[in-house]
Protein backbone atom coordinates (compact mmCIF):
# COMPACT_ATOMS: atom_id res chain seq x y z
CA UNK A 1 0.00 0.00 0.00
CA UNK A 2 1.42 3.42 -0.60
CA UNK A 3 2.85 5.62 2.11
CA UNK A 4 0.33 8.13 3.33
CA UNK A 5 1.32 11.56 3.56
CA UNK A 6 0.92 14.86 5.37
CA UNK A 7 2.15 18.49 4.44
CA UNK A 8 0.82 21.70 5.93
CA UNK A 9 1.80 24.25 3.88
CA UNK A 10 0.78 28.18 4.06
CA UNK A 11 0.72 30.66 6.84
CA UNK A 12 -2.16 30.89 9.63
CA UNK A 13 -4.43 33.89 10.34
CA UNK A 14 -5.02 35.09 14.26
CA UNK A 15 -8.46 37.31 14.37
CA UNK A 16 -8.28 40.71 16.29
CA UNK A 17 -11.89 41.76 14.73
CA UNK A 18 -13.91 40.38 11.95
CA UNK A 19 -11.74 42.66 9.54
CA UNK A 20 -8.32 42.47 10.92
CA UNK A 21 -5.92 39.39 11.70
CA UNK A 22 -2.63 38.69 12.14
CA UNK A 23 -0.92 37.01 9.40
CA UNK A 24 2.35 34.64 9.37
CA UNK A 25 3.39 35.15 5.33
CA UNK A 26 3.74 32.16 3.56
CA UNK A 27 2.86 31.86 -0.05
CA UNK A 28 2.92 28.08 0.21
CA UNK A 29 4.97 27.46 -2.71
CA UNK A 30 7.58 24.89 -1.08
CA UNK A 31 4.80 22.93 0.47
CA UNK A 32 3.16 23.06 -2.90
CA UNK A 33 6.35 21.75 -4.62
CA UNK A 34 6.71 18.67 -1.71
CA UNK A 35 3.64 18.05 -2.21
CA UNK A 36 4.34 17.12 -5.78
CA UNK A 37 7.61 15.82 -5.84
CA UNK A 38 5.93 13.09 -3.26
CA UNK A 39 2.84 12.60 -5.74
CA UNK A 40 4.91 12.10 -8.58
CA UNK A 41 6.33 9.31 -6.51
CA UNK A 42 3.12 7.47 -5.91
CA UNK A 43 2.30 8.48 -2.67
CA UNK A 44 -0.99 9.64 -1.20
CA UNK A 45 -0.58 13.20 -0.30
CA UNK A 46 -3.15 15.31 2.30
CA UNK A 47 -2.24 19.22 1.73
CA UNK A 48 -3.72 21.29 4.80
CA UNK A 49 -3.25 24.63 3.80
CA UNK A 50 -4.77 27.82 3.89
CA UNK A 51 -6.91 29.46 1.08
CA UNK A 52 -4.71 32.22 -0.39
CA UNK A 53 -1.68 29.35 -0.87
CA UNK A 54 -0.84 28.10 -3.83
CA UNK A 55 -1.58 24.53 -4.32
CA UNK A 56 -0.90 21.77 -6.71
CA UNK A 57 -4.05 21.42 -9.65
CA UNK A 58 -6.48 18.81 -8.70
CA UNK A 59 -5.59 14.88 -9.10
CA UNK A 60 -7.14 11.73 -8.20
CA UNK A 61 -4.05 11.24 -5.49
CA UNK A 62 -4.38 14.60 -3.78
CA UNK A 63 -6.44 15.71 -0.83
CA UNK A 64 -6.61 19.60 0.23
CA UNK A 65 -7.95 20.75 3.57
CA UNK A 66 -8.39 24.70 4.39
CA UNK A 67 -7.68 26.11 7.90
CA UNK A 68 -7.37 29.77 8.96
CA UNK A 69 -6.30 29.53 12.19
CA UNK A 70 -4.18 27.94 14.86
CA UNK A 71 -7.29 26.25 15.94
CA UNK A 72 -8.63 24.71 13.31
CA UNK A 73 -5.21 23.75 12.29
CA UNK A 74 -4.46 21.62 15.88
CA UNK A 75 -8.29 19.91 14.91
CA UNK A 76 -7.55 19.00 12.03
CA UNK A 77 -4.01 17.58 12.31
CA UNK A 78 -5.18 15.61 15.26
CA UNK A 79 -7.81 13.71 13.19
CA UNK A 80 -5.28 13.11 10.32
CA UNK A 81 -2.04 12.41 12.18
CA UNK A 82 -3.09 9.00 13.21
CA UNK A 83 -3.61 7.93 9.25
CA UNK A 84 -0.70 9.21 7.97
CA UNK A 85 2.63 7.52 7.86
CA UNK A 86 4.53 11.18 7.68
CA UNK A 87 4.07 14.87 8.27
CA UNK A 88 5.98 17.44 6.38
CA UNK A 89 5.28 20.33 8.58
CA UNK A 90 6.11 23.65 6.49
CA UNK A 91 3.08 25.49 7.66
CA UNK A 92 3.76 28.97 9.12
CA UNK A 93 2.14 28.83 12.24
CA UNK A 94 1.19 31.83 14.14
CA UNK A 95 3.14 31.99 17.51
CA UNK A 96 0.81 34.31 19.08
CA UNK A 97 -2.95 35.08 19.01
CA UNK A 98 -4.96 38.51 19.74
CA UNK A 99 -6.36 38.42 23.08
CA UNK A 100 -7.88 42.26 23.70
CA UNK A 101 -6.91 45.31 21.69
CA UNK A 102 -7.93 48.64 23.68
CA UNK A 103 -6.93 52.41 23.22
CA UNK A 104 -3.62 53.18 25.00
CA UNK A 105 -5.03 55.78 27.27
CA UNK A 106 -6.60 53.15 28.73
CA UNK A 107 -4.18 51.05 29.44
CA UNK A 108 -2.14 54.03 30.54
CA UNK A 109 -4.26 54.92 33.40
CA UNK A 110 -4.88 51.20 34.61
CA UNK A 111 -3.68 49.92 37.97
CA UNK A 112 -3.48 46.42 36.65
CA UNK A 113 -2.44 45.71 33.38
CA UNK A 114 -3.14 41.49 34.01
CA UNK A 115 -7.02 42.46 33.55
CA UNK A 116 -6.11 42.51 29.99
CA UNK A 117 -5.53 39.50 29.65
CA UNK A 118 -8.15 37.88 30.70
CA UNK A 119 -10.52 40.51 28.52
CA UNK A 120 -12.20 39.95 25.36
CA UNK A 121 -13.39 42.64 22.71
CA UNK A 122 -17.41 42.36 22.19
CA UNK A 123 -17.64 44.71 19.31
CA UNK A 124 -17.43 43.04 16.09
CA UNK A 125 -15.35 45.67 14.48
CA UNK A 126 -12.98 47.67 17.29
CA UNK A 127 -12.87 51.47 17.02
CA UNK A 128 -10.18 53.25 14.69
CA UNK A 129 -10.53 56.71 17.19
CA UNK A 130 -7.80 56.55 19.26
CA UNK A 131 -4.55 57.65 17.93
CA UNK A 132 -2.44 54.59 20.06
CA UNK A 133 -4.20 51.48 20.48
CA UNK A 134 -2.58 48.28 22.28
CA UNK A 135 -3.01 44.97 21.16
CA UNK A 136 -2.46 41.87 24.01
CA UNK A 137 -1.33 38.80 22.71
CA UNK A 138 -1.00 35.12 23.95
CA UNK A 139 1.26 32.61 23.04
CA UNK A 140 -0.56 29.70 21.09
CA UNK A 141 -0.33 25.98 21.59
CA UNK A 142 3.18 24.42 19.84
CA UNK A 143 1.27 22.15 17.57
CA UNK A 144 4.72 20.27 16.75
CA UNK A 145 5.26 19.03 19.97
CA UNK A 146 1.51 17.07 20.08
CA UNK A 147 2.16 15.21 16.73
CA UNK A 148 4.17 12.45 17.90
CA UNK A 149 1.42 11.98 21.28
CA UNK A 150 -1.02 11.81 18.72
CA UNK A 151 1.03 9.27 16.64
CA UNK A 152 3.84 7.69 17.86
CA UNK A 153 4.68 5.62 14.93
CA UNK A 154 4.39 8.95 12.29
CA UNK A 155 7.59 10.42 10.70
CA UNK A 156 7.83 13.77 11.27
CA UNK A 157 10.10 16.77 9.50
CA UNK A 158 9.56 20.02 11.36
CA UNK A 159 10.70 23.35 9.89
CA UNK A 160 12.56 25.92 11.65
CA UNK A 161 12.62 29.89 9.82
CA UNK A 162 14.98 31.94 11.23
CA UNK A 163 16.10 36.08 10.00
CA UNK A 164 19.51 36.86 9.34
CA UNK A 165 21.24 33.67 10.99
CA UNK A 166 24.89 32.22 11.13
CA UNK A 167 24.82 28.25 9.53
CA UNK A 168 26.17 27.22 12.81
CA UNK A 169 23.48 28.81 14.53
CA UNK A 170 20.76 27.42 11.94
CA UNK A 171 21.94 23.75 13.02
CA UNK A 172 21.94 24.17 16.48
CA UNK A 173 18.50 25.80 16.50
CA UNK A 174 17.22 22.92 14.57
CA UNK A 175 18.71 19.88 16.70
CA UNK A 176 17.17 21.74 19.93
CA UNK A 177 13.80 21.63 17.97
CA UNK A 178 14.44 17.99 17.09
CA UNK A 179 14.97 16.87 20.28
CA UNK A 180 12.04 19.04 21.90
CA UNK A 181 9.75 17.75 19.31
CA UNK A 182 11.00 14.18 18.89
CA UNK A 183 11.41 14.92 15.21
CA UNK A 184 12.86 12.98 12.71
CA UNK A 185 14.00 15.43 10.47
CA UNK A 186 14.32 19.37 10.56
CA UNK A 187 14.48 21.68 7.78
CA UNK A 188 16.70 25.19 8.91
CA UNK A 189 16.40 28.11 7.16
CA UNK A 190 16.84 31.65 7.13
CA UNK A 191 14.50 33.99 5.62
CA UNK A 192 17.22 36.22 4.21
CA UNK A 193 18.18 33.40 2.03
CA UNK A 194 14.82 32.52 0.56
CA UNK A 195 14.38 34.46 -3.16
CA UNK A 196 12.10 33.71 -6.02
CA UNK A 197 14.47 31.10 -7.07
CA UNK A 198 16.68 30.46 -4.44
CA UNK A 199 15.74 28.53 -1.15
CA UNK A 200 19.01 27.64 1.14
CA UNK A 201 18.29 25.14 3.59
CA UNK A 202 19.96 22.78 5.79
CA UNK A 203 18.05 19.12 6.48
CA UNK A 204 19.01 18.24 9.92
CA UNK A 205 19.18 14.94 12.06
CA UNK A 206 20.67 13.61 15.05
CA UNK A 207 24.00 13.03 13.08
CA UNK A 208 24.13 14.63 9.29
CA UNK A 209 23.51 18.00 7.75
CA UNK A 210 22.35 17.82 4.19
CA UNK A 211 22.32 21.32 2.74
CA UNK A 212 19.73 22.57 -0.50
CA UNK A 213 19.43 25.50 -2.56
CA UNK A 214 16.13 25.55 -4.45
CA UNK A 215 13.07 24.23 -2.93
CA UNK A 216 12.94 21.50 -5.60
CA UNK A 217 16.09 20.35 -4.25
CA UNK A 218 15.15 20.74 -0.51
CA UNK A 219 11.56 18.46 -1.86
CA UNK A 220 13.69 15.80 -3.66
CA UNK A 221 16.78 15.45 -0.68
CA UNK A 222 13.59 15.49 1.96
CA UNK A 223 11.80 12.50 -0.41
CA UNK A 224 15.36 10.46 -0.78
CA UNK A 225 16.45 10.65 3.01
CA UNK A 226 12.80 9.37 4.34
CA UNK A 227 13.05 6.73 1.34
CA UNK A 228 16.42 5.85 2.81
CA UNK A 229 15.24 5.83 5.99
CA UNK A 230 12.93 2.79 5.28
CA UNK B 1 -10.76 61.34 -24.57
CA UNK B 2 -11.98 58.32 -22.55
CA UNK B 3 -11.98 59.36 -18.88
CA UNK B 4 -9.48 57.85 -16.57
CA UNK B 5 -10.47 55.86 -13.83
CA UNK B 6 -8.46 54.95 -10.63
CA UNK B 7 -9.41 52.12 -8.18
CA UNK B 8 -8.26 50.75 -5.18
CA UNK B 9 -8.56 46.99 -3.96
CA UNK B 10 -7.80 44.55 -1.61
CA UNK B 11 -6.39 45.10 1.74
CA UNK B 12 -3.65 46.43 2.97
CA UNK B 13 -0.76 44.67 5.51
CA UNK B 14 1.39 46.77 7.94
CA UNK B 15 4.44 44.85 8.99
CA UNK B 16 5.14 43.67 12.66
CA UNK B 17 8.74 42.09 11.89
CA UNK B 18 10.08 40.65 9.04
CA UNK B 19 7.65 36.77 9.24
CA UNK B 20 4.61 38.56 10.58
CA UNK B 21 1.77 41.56 9.24
CA UNK B 22 -1.58 42.88 10.38
CA UNK B 23 -3.92 42.27 7.23
CA UNK B 24 -7.19 44.12 6.89
CA UNK B 25 -9.15 41.11 5.03
CA UNK B 26 -10.13 42.06 1.16
CA UNK B 27 -10.33 39.43 -1.40
CA UNK B 28 -10.54 42.53 -3.98
CA UNK B 29 -13.52 40.71 -5.67
CA UNK B 30 -15.41 44.14 -5.59
CA UNK B 31 -12.90 46.25 -7.01
CA UNK B 32 -11.90 43.75 -9.96
CA UNK B 33 -15.82 43.73 -10.96
CA UNK B 34 -15.46 47.65 -10.94
CA UNK B 35 -12.86 47.61 -12.61
CA UNK B 36 -14.80 45.49 -15.39
CA UNK B 37 -17.77 47.40 -15.72
CA UNK B 38 -15.21 50.78 -16.61
CA UNK B 39 -13.02 48.53 -18.91
CA UNK B 40 -16.26 47.45 -20.93
CA UNK B 41 -17.80 51.10 -21.59
CA UNK B 42 -14.62 52.33 -22.47
CA UNK B 43 -12.75 53.66 -19.41
CA UNK B 44 -8.59 53.80 -18.92
CA UNK B 45 -8.79 52.03 -15.37
CA UNK B 46 -6.02 51.76 -13.60
CA UNK B 47 -6.13 49.69 -10.66
CA UNK B 48 -3.75 49.72 -7.12
CA UNK B 49 -4.32 46.88 -5.15
CA UNK B 50 -2.31 43.87 -3.50
CA UNK B 51 -0.45 40.74 -4.85
CA UNK B 52 -3.29 38.44 -3.50
CA UNK B 53 -6.17 40.29 -4.73
CA UNK B 54 -8.13 39.18 -7.51
CA UNK B 55 -7.82 41.15 -10.70
CA UNK B 56 -9.39 41.77 -13.61
CA UNK B 57 -7.44 39.61 -16.79
CA UNK B 58 -4.36 41.47 -18.78
CA UNK B 59 -5.63 43.93 -21.33
CA UNK B 60 -4.96 47.26 -23.20
CA UNK B 61 -6.60 50.17 -20.73
CA UNK B 62 -5.98 48.48 -17.77
CA UNK B 63 -2.96 49.60 -15.67
CA UNK B 64 -2.06 47.33 -12.03
CA UNK B 65 0.25 48.58 -9.55
CA UNK B 66 0.97 46.40 -6.88
CA UNK B 67 0.87 47.83 -2.90
CA UNK B 68 1.79 46.30 0.21
CA UNK B 69 1.09 49.08 3.22
CA UNK B 70 -0.27 52.33 3.93
CA UNK B 71 2.81 54.07 2.91
CA UNK B 72 2.94 52.83 -0.28
CA UNK B 73 -0.57 53.17 -1.55
CA UNK B 74 0.04 57.25 0.05
CA UNK B 75 3.13 57.70 -2.31
CA UNK B 76 1.46 55.83 -5.53
CA UNK B 77 -1.89 57.64 -5.03
CA UNK B 78 -0.40 61.44 -4.35
CA UNK B 79 0.98 60.19 -7.88
CA UNK B 80 -1.46 58.69 -9.37
CA UNK B 81 -4.65 61.09 -8.05
CA UNK B 82 -3.60 64.06 -10.04
CA UNK B 83 -3.63 62.10 -13.46
CA UNK B 84 -7.25 60.98 -12.76
CA UNK B 85 -10.78 62.15 -13.15
CA UNK B 86 -12.37 59.25 -10.87
CA UNK B 87 -10.94 57.99 -7.82
CA UNK B 88 -13.20 54.50 -6.80
CA UNK B 89 -11.63 53.86 -3.44
CA UNK B 90 -12.73 50.70 -2.16
CA UNK B 91 -9.27 48.92 -0.79
CA UNK B 92 -9.51 48.31 2.91
CA UNK B 93 -6.95 50.18 4.42
CA UNK B 94 -5.11 49.21 7.73
CA UNK B 95 -5.87 52.29 10.43
CA UNK B 96 -3.49 50.85 12.88
CA UNK B 97 0.58 50.35 12.06
CA UNK B 98 2.39 48.15 14.72
CA UNK B 99 4.78 50.49 16.18
CA UNK B 100 6.47 48.32 19.43
CA UNK B 101 6.04 44.47 20.20
CA UNK B 102 7.35 43.38 23.44
CA UNK B 103 6.86 40.86 26.36
CA UNK B 104 4.17 41.64 28.71
CA UNK B 105 6.08 41.21 31.89
CA UNK B 106 8.54 44.30 30.77
CA UNK B 107 5.72 46.15 29.80
CA UNK B 108 3.57 45.78 33.27
CA UNK B 109 7.15 46.46 35.15
CA UNK B 110 7.57 49.68 33.20
CA UNK B 111 7.02 53.22 34.71
CA UNK B 112 5.80 55.17 31.79
CA UNK B 113 4.38 52.92 29.09
CA UNK B 114 4.68 55.69 26.63
CA UNK B 115 8.03 55.18 26.23
CA UNK B 116 6.64 52.02 24.02
CA UNK B 117 5.26 54.69 21.83
CA UNK B 118 8.52 55.77 20.44
CA UNK B 119 10.23 52.50 20.32
CA UNK B 120 11.33 49.92 17.62
CA UNK B 121 11.98 46.32 17.20
CA UNK B 122 15.65 45.83 16.32
CA UNK B 123 15.17 42.52 15.74
CA UNK B 124 14.23 41.09 11.91
CA UNK B 125 12.16 38.47 14.11
CA UNK B 126 10.21 39.10 17.44
CA UNK B 127 11.66 36.55 19.93
CA UNK B 128 8.38 34.34 20.62
CA UNK B 129 9.71 33.29 23.95
CA UNK B 130 7.50 34.87 26.64
CA UNK B 131 4.17 33.37 26.84
CA UNK B 132 2.07 36.78 26.45
CA UNK B 133 3.00 39.93 24.88
CA UNK B 134 2.03 43.24 23.99
CA UNK B 135 1.88 45.73 20.85
CA UNK B 136 1.46 49.44 20.62
CA UNK B 137 0.09 50.45 17.46
CA UNK B 138 -0.22 54.03 16.01
CA UNK B 139 -3.21 55.12 13.42
CA UNK B 140 -2.44 55.46 9.76
CA UNK B 141 -2.69 58.83 8.12
CA UNK B 142 -6.51 59.03 6.90
CA UNK B 143 -5.94 58.80 2.98
CA UNK B 144 -9.06 59.52 1.57
CA UNK B 145 -8.71 62.95 3.77
CA UNK B 146 -5.98 63.86 1.36
CA UNK B 147 -7.51 62.88 -2.15
CA UNK B 148 -9.23 66.23 -3.09
CA UNK B 149 -5.72 68.18 -1.87
CA UNK B 150 -4.11 66.35 -4.51
CA UNK B 151 -6.15 66.62 -7.16
CA UNK B 152 -9.60 69.19 -6.64
CA UNK B 153 -11.33 68.18 -9.40
CA UNK B 154 -11.35 64.66 -9.26
CA UNK B 155 -14.34 63.14 -8.24
CA UNK B 156 -13.65 60.48 -5.41
CA UNK B 157 -16.17 57.40 -4.23
CA UNK B 158 -15.18 56.84 -0.64
CA UNK B 159 -16.52 53.47 0.85
CA UNK B 160 -17.46 52.81 4.79
CA UNK B 161 -17.36 49.02 5.84
CA UNK B 162 -19.16 48.38 9.69
CA UNK B 163 -20.31 45.19 10.71
CA UNK B 164 -23.82 44.52 12.53
CA UNK B 165 -25.27 48.11 11.50
CA UNK B 166 -28.56 49.33 10.55
CA UNK B 167 -29.22 51.41 7.85
CA UNK B 168 -29.93 54.27 9.00
CA UNK B 169 -26.79 54.01 10.97
CA UNK B 170 -24.56 53.19 7.88
CA UNK B 171 -26.20 56.36 5.30
CA UNK B 172 -25.19 58.49 8.79
CA UNK B 173 -21.94 57.16 8.63
CA UNK B 174 -21.89 57.71 5.17
CA UNK B 175 -23.06 61.25 5.14
CA UNK B 176 -20.49 61.99 7.66
CA UNK B 177 -17.79 60.91 5.73
CA UNK B 178 -19.15 62.52 2.80
CA UNK B 179 -18.60 65.82 4.25
CA UNK B 180 -15.59 65.17 5.95
CA UNK B 181 -13.68 64.32 2.96
CA UNK B 182 -15.21 66.21 0.70
CA UNK B 183 -16.33 62.80 -1.31
CA UNK B 184 -18.86 62.85 -4.15
CA UNK B 185 -20.52 59.64 -3.23
CA UNK B 186 -19.59 56.93 0.04
CA UNK B 187 -20.51 53.42 -0.57
CA UNK B 188 -21.72 52.29 2.47
CA UNK B 189 -21.74 48.09 3.51
CA UNK B 190 -21.99 45.90 6.32
CA UNK B 191 -19.57 43.22 6.30
CA UNK B 192 -22.71 40.80 7.89
CA UNK B 193 -24.40 41.74 4.27
CA UNK B 194 -21.86 40.47 2.60
CA UNK B 195 -21.53 36.87 1.21
CA UNK B 196 -20.75 34.92 -2.08
CA UNK B 197 -23.13 36.18 -4.06
CA UNK B 198 -24.95 39.16 -1.97
CA UNK B 199 -23.38 42.26 -1.14
CA UNK B 200 -25.97 44.86 0.15
CA UNK B 201 -24.58 48.57 -0.02
CA UNK B 202 -26.16 51.96 -0.39
CA UNK B 203 -24.41 54.62 -2.37
CA UNK B 204 -24.65 57.72 -0.50
CA UNK B 205 -24.40 61.38 -1.88
CA UNK B 206 -25.54 64.83 -0.32
CA UNK B 207 -29.16 63.99 -0.83
CA UNK B 208 -29.59 60.68 -1.95
CA UNK B 209 -29.65 57.07 -1.28
CA UNK B 210 -29.35 54.14 -3.94
CA UNK B 211 -29.32 50.37 -2.99
CA UNK B 212 -27.70 47.54 -4.32
CA UNK B 213 -27.66 44.22 -3.42
CA UNK B 214 -24.59 42.76 -5.73
CA UNK B 215 -21.23 43.57 -6.59
CA UNK B 216 -22.44 43.77 -10.16
CA UNK B 217 -25.65 45.80 -9.12
CA UNK B 218 -23.18 48.17 -7.10
CA UNK B 219 -20.55 48.53 -9.88
CA UNK B 220 -23.29 48.78 -12.50
CA UNK B 221 -24.86 51.37 -10.00
CA UNK B 222 -21.73 53.36 -9.41
CA UNK B 223 -21.30 53.56 -13.23
CA UNK B 224 -24.23 55.04 -13.98
CA UNK B 225 -24.25 57.97 -11.20
CA UNK B 226 -21.18 59.10 -12.13
CA UNK B 227 -22.05 59.40 -15.71
CA UNK B 228 -25.82 61.22 -15.06
CA UNK B 229 -23.40 63.34 -12.60
CA UNK B 230 -21.54 64.71 -15.99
Amino acid sequence: MAMKLLITSGGTTEAIDTVRGITNHSTGQLGKIIAETFLAKGFDVTLVTTKTSVKPVKQPHLTIREVINVDQLMAILKEEVPKHDLLIHSMAVSDYSPVYMIDFDTVAAADHLQTFLTASNKEAKISSAADYQVLFLKKTPKIISYIKEWNPNIRLVGFKLLVNASDEELISVARDSLHKNKADYIVANDLADIKANQHKAFLVDDKTVCSANTKEELAQLIYERIIAHD
